[in-house]
C-alpha cells in the first residue's frame, strides 16, 4: 500500500521534503465511537501526516505521538515557504534516526486536538456550533484507541515502534498496555505512566487562568476569538515548567528590557525572562484553542496506565514490546525518578526495558531541543528493533 | 526601656502568651521617606509586635523578618480565642531558640504590606482613597530601611541578630549589607541574594493572573473587594512552588474528592490536590490584598544585594555579621545551590559564614514546618551569638 501523500514525500526527495496532511473520518452515523467515559462521539476526523513509504509487508511503520501543543506535522514542510519544518524534523527524514528511507512514519493530531482532528473547537453536528465545553471528557487511552482506528485504516496490523515525548510519551505507554501485541518497540520520553499530583496542580492552575478570562465565557466563544489573555498566561506557566532554573539563569539572568537606571523601578519594566514568556504566550494563542488546552490537560490528569487493569505494576508488566525510557536530568515536571521506577517495575517482571538519561539544562523540553545527543541513542534503539524484525 | 506590650507579654507568662500589636508612625509632613526609586512616601505607619523584655544595655534585641504573605504576628496570640499562635511560635517563646526569657524579639509588617504597615491598600492622604497602583514601587532594601527607623525608635543601636525565611531572608541579607555594623548575626533561611529568572517568571505569572480578573480594575477596588479569583489562583501557584513533588505525591497522590467510578470522567471532579490548592487560595483572599501581593512580588524581583554596590560578590563580602545560611534540600524555587554560593563567596572573602541544609520533603515551606529539625541548629547559632556578645 502506498498512498498519494507517501509517494509525494518519496518523490520530492530530501532537499524539498513537502508533505501533505491527510484526513481520515470514521465513527459516522450510528457507528459512534464510545469513549472510556461511556460518552459517544462521532463522526471523528483524524488529521495525520506520513513520511517515507510503507513496505510491501507493511512491517516498517512507526507511529509518532505528539505533545500537548504539538500536532501531526512532525517533519518536512507543508509548503516550500513554511518557515520551519515539523517539530521532530531533526529526528525524522532520510538518514535520520526515524529514517524515511527505511521506515514509514505516521503522526496524527490527537483526539480532542485543535489542529485538524475532532475536538472541542470542532463543529458539533447536532448544533452546528463548536462543541466548546460540551465536548466529552476523553483520556490518553481514548487518543490511542483513535490512533488504532487510523492504523487499521492504513492496513497496518503491527507497528515497529511507537515513540513520543511528554503527552506523546503517555500515549506510547498506553499503546504498550492497551495493544501489547501490536508493536515491537516503545520509546517513551520525558513522560509519566500516571500524572503526578504536582502535574495535576499546574494543569488546574492553567485551566483556572483560562476560565478567569471573561472572553472564555463558559467555553462559548467564536472560532479564533476566545480567552487570549487567559490562554497566554497558561502558556507562560506551561513554558516555565518545561524549562529549568539553570537554563533561565544562563539565558536571561536578571537583564531587563529597559536598562535605563531610572527604569529599574518602573512597575511595568519587564525582565527579559518576562518578555520571553509573554512572547511565547501570545504566540500560542495564534495557533491554539483554549478549550482544547483545558481538555488536553484534563486528559493528562486522568492518565494512569494501571487504572482498571489491576494497578500500575501489573499494567506495566503486561507490556510486551522492547521499551527504552528516556528521561532528562533537569526535567522537574516529569522527574526522571518515575521513568526509572517504570523501567525497574518492567525489568523485575521480565520485560525488556531500559532507561537512558539525557543530560541537559533544557529541562522537560530537552526532547524538542537536544537532537545531537538524542540522535545516536534513538537511532540505535530504532535500528535494533528494525533489525530484530528484519525490516 | 520597656514598653507596655513587652510588660504584657512578660506578665502573662508562657501558658497564655498574649501580645498586643503596636504601631509606630514616621515620615510625616515634610519629612517624607525617600524610597530607593526617588519617590517620596509619608506618613508611614509600621505595625509590629515584640516578645520578651529589652535589657538595660539594649543588647538583646533580635529582629525577625516575615515572608510574602506573613506579617508581624510571629508568636503568641493577640487574644485568648485566637485559633493558632503566630507563624514562628514554635521558635519564639520561653525556652525556645528565640528565647523570650533571654531575648527581646521584634517583628514588623514590611513596608508596602497590608497587615497594618503602610502599603497599597492604605489610604493615600492626598486622595482619601486607597493608594492601589499609585503606590510607589519599593524594594527589599526600602523595607529594611523602614525597619531601621523602627529600631531607632525603639532606642536600639545594635541588633543581636536578624533572622527570617524566604522574603524574610532577603531582608536579612539586605540588613547585613546595608547596615553591616548594626548586628552580630544573620540567619537567612530558604532565600536568595538576588531573585532568579525562574522566580521572576512565577511572580510575573501570578501578577498577570491577578490583573486578568475583571475585579482587579486597574488596581482600583474598594477595601475588602478586589480580584478574589485572580488572587486565589496566584496563591494556588505560589503554594505549588513552596512545596515539593515528593510531598504532594505522599499527601494527595491521585485521590479524587468524588471516588465514584463514573465521576472519574467529570470535568469538574477535583483531585484532592486541586481541592487543597483551591482551599489555600480562597483562604488567602480573606486576609490579603491583591495589589499588595503584586507589589511584594515586584520587590522580590528587584532584589539584588549587589545592585549599586559593586556587584554581588563585593556586597556579600561586606557583611560583617556571623552568618548561617539554612537551605532546604527539596526547595526548588529557592534552590540551596545559591545559598551555598553565597556562603562560599563570603568565606573566600574572610567572612564568618556557614551553610546548613535542612533535609525535608516539605520544599521551600520547610522553614514554617520542620521545627523539630531546625530548633537545635537555630538555638545553637542564636546562643553562640548571644554568648559572644555576653548577653
Amino acid at each position: 500500500m502506498s498512498t498519494g501523500a507517501v509517494a509525494n514525500w518519496g518523490l520530492m526527495g530530501s532537499r524539498e521534503r513537502i508533505v501533505q496532511p491527510q484526513t481520515f473520518t470514521f465513527a459516522e452515523g450510528s457507528d459512534a465511537f464510545v469513549l472510556e467515559s461511556g460518552s459517544r462521539l462521532g463522526p471523528i476526523t483524524v488529521a495525520y501526516e506520513t513520511y517515507g513509504v510503507l513496505n510491501r509487508e507493511r512491517s516498517n511503520a512507526i507511529l509518532i505521538a505528539h505533545a500537548l501543543t504539538g500536532d501531526h506535522h512532525a517533519a518536512g514542510k507543508n509548503h516550500p515557504a513554511e518557515k520551519a519544518p515539523g517539530w521532530w524534523d531533526d529526528l525524522i527524514g532520510p538518514g535520520k534516526p526515524f529514517d524515511t528511507n527505511r521506515f514509514f512514519i505516521i503522526c496524527s493530531n490527537v483526539l480532542g486536538g485543535c489542529r485538524g482532528t475532532t475536538g472541542p473547537a470542532s463543529i458539533n453536528p447536532e448544533t452546528g456550533r463548536p462543541y466548546g465545553m460540551d465536548f466529552p471528557v476523553y483520556t490518553i487511552r481514548d487518543m490511542v484507541r483513535v490512533q488504532k482506528a487510523l492504523i487499521d485504516h492504513l492496513g497496518i496490523e503491527r507497528l515497529l515502534l511507537v515513540a513520543g515525548g511528554s503527552m506523546g510519551g503517555m500515549q506510547v505507554l498506553e499503546w504498550g498496555v492497551t495493544y501489547p501485541d501490536m508493536m515491537d518497540g516503545l520509546l517513551p520520553i520525558a513522560t509519566a505512566g500516571r500524572m503526578t499530583a504536582m502535574g495535576i496542580a499546574f494543569n488546574e492552575i492553567m485551566r483556572r487562568t483560562i476560565m478567569l478570562d471573561p472572553a472564555w465565557n463558559g467555553g462559548d466563544y467564536a472560532p479564533g476569538k476566545g480567552p487570549a489573555q487567559g490562554l497566554a498566561i497558561a502558556r507562560m506557566l506551561g513554558m516555565v515548567t518545561y524549562r529549568s532554573d539553570e537554563l533561565f539563569t544562563a539565558r536571561f539572568g536578571r537583564r531587563m528590557t529597559n536598562n535605563q537606571p531610572k527604569a529599574y523601578f518602573d512597575f511595568d519594566n519587564r525582565f527579559e525572562i518576562e518578555s520571553y514568556l509573554h512572547y511565547q504566550g501570545d504566540k500560542l494563542v495564534q495557533r491554539f484553542d483554549a478549550n482544547t488546552y483545558m481538555y488536553l490537560c484534563k486528559a493528562m490528569d486522568l492518565l494512569d496506565v494501571g487504572r482498571g487493569r489491576g494497578g500500575y505494576e501489573k499494567a506495566l508488566a503486561s507490556i510486551a514490546a522492547r521499551t527504552l525510557f528516556i528521561g532528562v536530568d533537569s526535567d522537574w515536571i516529569y522527574p526522571p525518578v518515575y521513568m526509572i521506577e517504570m523501567a525497574e517495575i518492567m525489568k523485575k517482571a521480565g520485560c525488556d526495558a531500559g532507561y537512558w538519561e539525557l543530560k541537559s539544562p533544557h529541562g522537560h523540553d530537552a526532547f524538542l531541543v537536544e537532537f545531537e545527543r538524542m540522535r545516536p541513542v534513538v537511532a540505535s534503539f530504532v535500528n535494533g528493533i528494525a533489525d530484530m524484525r528484519q525490516v
